[in-house]
């Protein structure tokens, strides 16, 4: 077996433990926290199903790859819950060397598509960028919507901390955004989200 | 919000019950079995980076499509054992109406891609459909032999067996084959596997 052969399979089973790593949201049917691996792939089905909803061109094999890896770093950096000012003060720098470290694992034109597909998620400048950041926005909404908002309760989330973190949608997926001003109103009303 | 939305995110909500749908392997980290939604992950991430060790040309974002929906169908089939004799007789027809039932939802273009991949999958004709199913042969026997080979252990499988159940990584991936002899000489060593 190649040496590049050998890291692939190194990095296929470092990145089991994204199966590991729990999120705020809990499965629609409340049976426990979400995991990134569950995430991800739920994310790569909402890239494939809504993408007729956007009115722009992406490339859906980069938008899709893109989703896939956009929580690796999370295996060495953790889960940053959005809402956590202290935690996200850290997080930058966090997740650069955790991406820094998975790249070392592969040392390849993979480690380097993988780097780089991950910062272009990040800076959200690419039509497939924005894409990708407006899903990963809007799934964790959809779960909470469907699970009696557990986590927006669980952490005292209010409206105006909603609106910042959906900027993306609106820009994004415009289509979609009265549904989220009328889940965020329903949940209000349910006493799910902080009315401030 | 028009109807074939509507659907979409019934659909999105549905596929939810992916992440509490139970296979026979465990994580890496021993912690609990793995499930589908993981597992299609998994996949997407091995169609990735095993692509440089075929010897024909896929389109992966086919592939990467075919990966992530390829176990939808047991959302209402259940996950059937590749190894239980019993339940398989009735795999195909319970797959079946449980893909009408996926395809129902949808009842659009979306519905019959999703349809037709999972047919190609199933039916393994396609430079596609082969990867994929050398993939999804070899991602549990990985798992198996990270895991001391807990499910191969608990079900006591035997050597024919699995040699019968990799011949599509045989056919799909050629130079991965050593490796999968030697994965089984090695757990035979060990008492995972029974050698006959």
């Amino acid at each position: 077996m190649d040496n590049n052969l050998k890291n692939i399979l190194f990095f296929l089973k470092e990145i089991d433990k994204m199966k590991s790593i729990f999120r705020q949201n809990i499965l629609i049917d409340k049976t426990r926290q979400e995991n990134d691996a569950e995430h991800s792939w739920h994310l790569a089905m909402f890239s494939i199903m809504l993408l007729d909803y956007i009115d722009y061109k992406v490339d859906l094999l980069k938008v899709l790859k893109m989703v896939l890896i956009h929580d690796l770093v999370e295996i060495y950096a953790g889960d940053t819950f959005c809402y956590d000012e202290e935690l996200n003060k850290t997080k930058e720098i966090r997740e650069k060397n955790a991406m820094d470290k998975i790249y070392s694992i592969l040392s390849n034109k993979q480690g380097e598509e993988i780097k780089s597909l991950w910062l272009e998620f990040e800076e959200m400048k690419s039509y497939e960028a924005l894409y990708a950041n407006a899903l990963d926005r809007f799934q964790p909404i959809f779960l909470n919507h469907n699970t009696n908002g557990h986590s927006w309760r669980l952490n005292n989330v209010n409206k105006i901390n909603i609106l910042k973190r959906v900027e993306p949608i609106k820009i994004g997926i415009p289509r979609l955004y009265n549904y989220i001003l009328e889940i965020i109103d329903e949940n209000i009303k349910l006493g799910n989200i902080i009315d401030c």
